[in-house]
Formats: structure tokens, C-alpha cells, sequence
């Protein structure tokens, strides 16, 4: 129900839709709308605040576009596959594993293609739309394939599944520009793209989503922080792989050993107060360590945070030590050394990756925002994400008071500060209609403000209204 | 010299430099490094301020790969090709005109495949680097393709060449959410990408490319703006289709009827002076207008921006009336409706589009602000797009300086101003890197800081020196 409400006020207010609506959709794909667009935007910026300004990263962006090479090094083009089935009769694919585990209600984790088909014969499974057979099963590899290029220069290209690997490729050339010191930690947000089979879920599982990575390239000797101090008090709750579940501080976490690696623990922390700040309820956030047979082929530890939503648990960011996986493969491949000489030792620095999604998380803030009183609806956005800052009314359209309104709206937005102006319906219409995308606070200019040059600015939480003077307007927004 | 000077400390220092190194690079793909990447951030925001702060538009951000129907209504998959030939011996791919306009001297604007091969007959031209012969000419689309989906779900589906189709599909939806006024502006930043033929010149012709493209719905009656007065005064070199070149204001560019669309002329002199404010050099900036035979085939009159730099002209921005081409396109072949019932009368809105590269105008930001003193070089980048604000030095790395040089880079960080810390080698060195990367001002921490809390900062253009408390610091950089 709150997922179809949000979905609902998320489409006809801007937040986000489905894409492509006019020729039929294609799932999987989703819109940024005016309001979404401007949180997401602000989400991205708060990142980046905490990881290029916080934790001294670098950022950088790199095509999505990216040839074979990259991916055969990686192991995506080997690993990075569903196996598929699909109905000989009407032709509806399915995953295997999913389909299997909704008939036996057993996992099939880390099972391969033959495996998977011998599950569905013993089971007799067939499909589930129009009971045809299901003949065979096959591994479908989850990348977008294309080519660049034409004649003798034509190259198979994927759209990378992922932002790492193309942080990972300038590694030399970024370590030199940084000066050679370790931890370098550098950020990538952007598109990245998985041709999942039959998406549902609508913006929870996307083909085409949004990433922030970050990599920290460290001393495969030293995976500690020198802040964890100012995280070691937060309190989370834990699901390990063994299926405990406990509350517990990240600092007692690390020294009992339940999360080993303790930059993997400073992360988690910094990740739950990030979320906090960008309004996400910390009360529904767990912390839950990946499974052995879970877990990504390229780590050997893997921590994600969750949100317990309306829906059902949702991923937020995945922390994982990817060790020197990655750098190591493209070392035999490209025969570029990404060795380096550090504390007079040589190795191949490790990766500690803090993987966050930013659709989820959006998502997640709307569940953990939306309020419904008795005669209303908002989002109760915090500060820093408000799509817009201020609403701007005139009481009416006529003497003199569109003009000093616009006035006000003018000098708010030359303070490089997001506002709308809104002079259509009654002033309750226009709150509610502020309430609805979670606008923090309205000014309404009336007959006093020609006056005596105040207005009323309204809170959007409490409905409380007070009176300020026109020029102490900007203080209380910057 | 002065582009490979540029690309040089561009590579060396982190702005941008080319992708998939380690496996050879393939052309037409950049990366930006950290410090580019923060300058483009900049411009990006910059630009957000101009549209969406500055002309009330929307943001929207839609996905870069999209289904072949958008395509087919946009025009792209029938017109959107080069005319393509192979050499028949060592199979080197040739875009037909170029080939033949390097050959002859003379245009080949607008003529088709087979007009393309009669000419390479009658010239007998051949291939240029092995003499093999030139078979054939066949139409070349420049749009990746892809597959999305499985089995009998499986869909077509090309990288996007342009955000401006994105930013129509939910034409009808915008509009609603806009509550239904005219002029509807729609800003849309991201990637788009071309497969276009060995692509050479570096990050000026790119196969991803960044773009920042506003679609302003109108109006087919009314394509004036009502702020045109702003820019009326604005003098600019214009080169007409018909090969005239003047210089000229805006204002009587519109009354003699040379730019006819007065929205067109508003905002090539928002561009202008966009352009300005991010550090291009306005006395090498240039209105073109497209001639007859090279516009775009939606276009019914377009006039570019273009840069003379030192490796030729490089267009900025393209600004084009595009009619109600890709609304009734689109309508036709979705059979929604994209009718407005506006001011008592039924249309399909006009779009007047405002499409800037990003990647270009930072080369010529680069051009623009590269300046060379007999003992250094530095970039004159305004403040607003310098990727650093400021650097903070300690003078010695002993006796308590760096605790406070790191309390002060601290206090910079925490009020979101990006910033760095370079502790190593001699002070002269530092200047001379922080010069490199356009650093505007630097703070040194010395031993009179410890006694009186004043440290000194130096002026990256006049390289003075002014004693500043403190506490002044961050009013100074706010």
C-alpha cells in the first residue's frame, strides 16, 4: 500500500516514473522527474561532500562504454550470468533459479546450468503461464553487449555492469597523481547497466541505474582507519552469515572479531550516518554480512546495510574487500604493472569497496519520510535533500503584491538557492500542494508586507507560521 | 604545440586523459580525472544555476539506452548516418565525404551513398595508406546498438545520440507537472554517445560525450522571451549562412532580421555570457549559422557558438528551432496525444533547443585560461570553476605547524569548500603545482602563525602575498 502511494505521488508530482510510458514502457527503466531529479542531485552532492571533502577522495568519471578487454579481465564475461529457461511453447524466459525456488521453496544458490535443469526435470517444473515444457537451460550473461567501430577496427563493447572496473583501469596514472600515498580512495557516480530478466519491482531492480562507488586502494597489510574512533560508538543491528542477529557497536564488532576487517566497520558507520542525514530511518537499517555461497566472485568478504521496507528488505550499499582481485587481473592481462613500491615494500594494493546505489536509497527516503496526518500528506525531507527550499506565494494576484513576492523569489534564487513560486489556488491548496514534495517552509506575502515589509514563513512540520522581516529572509535559508 | 601542451599537463596532472590505457585506448573515449572532473562538476552546477535557477526550467535525468521506437519516430534510425567505405585490401573503414573532400577540395554536404561512390569512381580515389581499392559506400548508422531483454521479450534498443528525445517522451507528463504554462524549459545533463568513424582530435570529437541539452516547449506564435531586453546590448561576431561576417548586438541582429526567432537571439547572448563566466575567452567566441545543406535534419534554423581555438573552430553550443517535428513524430508513431490546449487555442508545441557540449567547452576553458610567465605556467580559471578553492601549506612538517595547517584545511572542508593539503618539497614547488591545476589562492602556515594565528595567502595570478588573520579566512572564500 505505502509502495503504491509512494509510486502514485511519485508520478504525477515529478519524483520519478517509468520510462519510455508512451511507446508501452520497458521495465526496468526509470525517469528522473523535476523533483527527483533536484534530490537526487542533492544526495550526490552530500557523497561527495562526505567522501572527496570527508575522506580526502578523488572523483572521477569514465565512459559506460567500455571494450571486451576490461570485462574478460574482470570475469564478468565468464561469471556474470543468470542461467535462463524459457517456455518452448509460448516463449516467456525465466530465471532458473527464481523459478525453482518458487516451486521447492529451497535455495539454489551457486548452482550451475546443468545443475539448475536437473532441478526442473526432477521437479517436473514447467511454465508457469501456460504450462509448456521448459527444454533446457542456459547461463545469460547480464551485460549489454554492442560494437565500436567499424571494418578491421570493429570491437565487441559492453556497458559496464558496474563503475569499479573503470576506476580501477587508471590506477597507475591515479596513484601518481596522488602523489603515491596509500590509502587512495577515489569516487565514481553514475549509469551502470545489468539486462536482468524480467524485472519487477519497479524502481528497486533496474537495467539502467545509478551507482557511487568508491575504491580505496590500500596496503593489503594496513585495512585500518585512522578515524574509526569517531564511529567506534555507533550502535547497529547485525545479521552475520551464520544467521546471528544482535545490536551491537561497530567498535565491539571489530574487537569480538564479527566484522574482521575494520575499515570495513568505518565505512559501515560512516554509511549509517550518511543515510541518516539524508533522511532515511536508522531504525529500519541493519547491517548483514553476504553469505559464502552469496557473495560476489571477486571478494572474500562482503557487508551490506539493508533497509526493512514496506516491501521487503532493500540494499543500500555493499562494502566488500575485493583484496587484489581486480588490479591483479588486469596486471596478467594488460601487462601493465600496477605494482607499487610503498613503506619500502612491493605489492599489489588491495580494494576496499563501498558500493552504494542511489535509486534504493531514494526509494528508502520516501518510505522513511512519507507522513500521513489526518487532512494531509508530505515528505518530511530533511533540509539538505528538499527538492526545492522555499515556496514563494502572493496572497492574491493583484496590488502590488505579485511584485513584491517575485521580488523575494528573485533574491532567494540569486543566492543560488532552489525555490518555486506559486500563485494559483487558495493558500491552502498551495501547502498542501508544498507539502506533497516536501518543500520545508513557505512565505506568503499579504496586505502587512506592503506595510511593513514582513511576511509569514510556514513550517511544514508543525504547520506553525511566524512573521519575520523580508531581510532576515536569506539567514534563516543559507 | 599550445593543444599538446594542454592534453600533456591534462594527462599528467589529472584532468582528462584517455580511456582503457592500460589496454591501448580505444578513440573517442576520455576519462576525467579528479581534477577535471571537479571543474566539470562545476560547469555542470553552473549551468543548473543558469537554467534552473536562472530561467525556471526543470531538471529531468532519463536513461541513456532506450527502445527502438524512440528512434524510429526521432528520425534517427533512417537519417541519423555517415556514408561509410571499406578498402577492399586491408579493410580500414573511411567516412565517404571526408575522404573525398580531402581529395577534391569540394564540399559533399548532403549528398547520399551511391552520389558518394560516383564520386570516388570518377576521382579514382583510392585508400590512403595501402592504395587498395574502395569497393563500395554503404549507409553507416551512428547509434550503438543493443539488445534488451530475453527470449521472446527480447527488444532492440540504441545509446541514446542525444538527451533531447528522452526529454520528449514525457512530454505530456511535464507538462501536467508544470501545471500546464508555456514556456516549458526542460534541462537534461548527461552522456550521449555516436559511433562515428576513427574519430581523432582528442576530447574534441568524442564517440561518450557529455551534454547539457534545454528543450524549451512554446508557443508556435509566441518564440520571444520576455527577459530579451537583458541581453539586447550584447555585441557578438556573427557569420551568416550566406557567408557574411559582421559584428553586431543582439538586439539589432533581431531587428534587421538576421537571427529571425528572438528566443534563438536570447539565449545565444545567455550562452555568451555563460561561456564568460566559466573562463572562455569572448573574443574568440563566434555566432554560425547553419547553412541550408548541413543543418540537422529536424532543424528549420540553427546558429552555433563556435570557439576559434589554436587547432581550429570548436562549437560550444548549437541552438536550433525544431519545430513541432519531434512532438508530432512522436505523437504520430505512439499515438498519444501531444496536444496543448493553451490560450484557447489546440497545438503541438514548438521546442527550441539549447544544446551545449561539455566536453569541448572545457578544452576551450583549458585554451582560454592556460597562461605561460617565463618561470611558470598556471590556469586563470575563474574562481566559481577552479577545482580546488584553495591549498593549505605547512611551512615545515615539525614544531606544531601542520596541526595547524590541518586544523585550518579542516575548518575550510567543513563549510564544503574542496580543498588540499601539500606537505612536500619546498614551498615554490607547491605554488608551481598548485599553479598547474589552477589553485587560486594558497595559505601557508608558518612560524609567525603559531604566535599571532595569521597566516599568508598568496594570489595564484599576481603571486602577491597578503598576511591575513585567521578567522578571516573563510569570509574570504564563501
Amino acid at each position: 500500500m505505502l509502495y503504491e502511494k509512494i509510486l502514485d505521488i511519485s508520478k504525477r508530482r515529478g519524483i520519478v516514473y517509468p520510462s519510455f510510458e508512451i511507446y508501452g514502457g520497458v521495465s526496468g527503466f526509470y525517469d528522473y522527474g523535476p523533483v527527483g531529479k533536484r534530490i537526487k542531485q542533492d544526495i550526490e552532492d552530500i557523497i561527495r561532500e562526505y567522501y572527496v571533502i570527508g575522506e580526502n577522495c578523488f572523483e572521477v568519471e569514465c565512459p559506460v562504454l567500455s571494450p571486451e578487454s576490461v570485462w574478460i579481465a574482470s570475469g564478468h564475461v565468464k561469471n556474470f550470468s543468470d542461467v535462463l529457461t524459457e517456455c518452448s511453447k509460448c516463449g516467456e524466459p525465466y530465471r532458473a533459479d527464481h523459478l525453482i525456488e518458487e516451486h521447492t521453496k529451497t535455495s539454489c544458490a551457486g548452482l550451475n546450468s546443468d545443475e539448475l535443469y536437473k532441478l526442473i526435470e526432477k521437479n517436473k517444473i514447467r511454465c508457469p503461464k501456460c504450462n509448456g515444457g521448459l527444454e533446457m537451460t542456459y547461463p545469460y550473461n547480464l551485460m549489454f553487449q554492442t560494437y565500436v567501430g567499424a571494418g578491421k577496427d570493429k570491437i565487441t563493447a559492453y556497458l559496464r555492469p558496474e563503475t569499479a572496473q573503470m576506476t580501477y583501469l587508471p590506477f597507475r596514472r591515479l596513484y601518481e597523481i596522488g602523489r603515491k600515498h596509500l590509502p587512495l580512495g577515489v569516487l565514481q557516480i553514475g549509469h551502470s547497466f545489468r539486462n536482468e530478466i524480467s524485472p519487477r519491482q519497479g524502481m528497486i531492480r533496474l537495467r539502467e541505474f545509478n551507482q557511487a562507488e568508491i575504491q580505496f586502494f590500500v596496503d593489503p597489510d594496513n585495512k585500518k582507519s585512522a578515524n574509526f574512533d569517531k564511529v567506534s560508538e555507533i550502535r547497529a543491528k547485525i545479521l552475520t552469515k551464520n544467521n546471528e542477529e544482535f545490536e551491537i557497536s561497530l567498535g565491539e564488532a571489530v574487537e569480538k572479531n564479527i566484522i574482521k576487517i575494520q575499515m570495513i566497520a568505518y565505512f559501515l558507520g560512516i554509511s549509517l550516518r550518511l543515510f541518516e542525514d539524508i533522511g532515511i530511518n536508522k531504525n529500519l537499517l541493519k547491517l548483514r554480512q553476504h553469505k559464502d555461497d552469496e557473495r560476489a566472485f571477486y571478494s572474500t568478504d562482503t557487508w551490506d546495510i539493508e533497509f526493512m521496507s514496506s516491501i521487503g528488505r532493500i540494499e543500500l550499499v555493499g562494502i566488500s574487500d575485493r583484496t587484489d582481485y581486480d588490479l591483479s587481473a588486469h596486471m596478467k592481462l594488460s601487462r601493465q604493472n600496477m605494482m607499487v613500491n610503498y613503506n619500502e615494500r612491493n605489492f599489489v594494493p588491495h580494494v576496499i569497496e563501498i558500493a552504494y546505489g542511489i535509486d534504493r536509497p531514494i526509494y528508502c527516503i520516501l518510505e522513511s519520510t512519507y507522513t500521513e496526518e489526518k487532512d494531509r500528506m508530505y515528505f518530511k525531507f530533511p533540509k539538505r535533500i528538499a527538492p526545492y527550499r522555499i515556496a514563494v506565494f502572493p496572497l492574491v494576484n493583484k496590488n502590488n503584491i505579485p511584485e513584491k513576492a517575485i521580488g523575494i523569489f528573485e533574491t532567494v534564487k540569486k543566492n543560488r538557492i532552489y525555490a518555486i513560486y506559486d500563485d494559483s489556488g487558495s493558500i491552502g491548496k498551495r501547502y498542501a500542494r508544498a507539502d506533497e514534495i516536501g518543500i520545508p517552509e513557505c512565505i506568503t506575502v499579504d496586505y502587512q508586507s506592503l506595510e511593513d515589509s514582513t511576511v509569514t514563513i510556514r513550517d511544514r512540520d508543525t504547520k506553525n507560521q511566524v512573521r519575520v522581516k523580508v531581510e532576515g529572509i536569506l539567514g534563516r535559508l543559507i
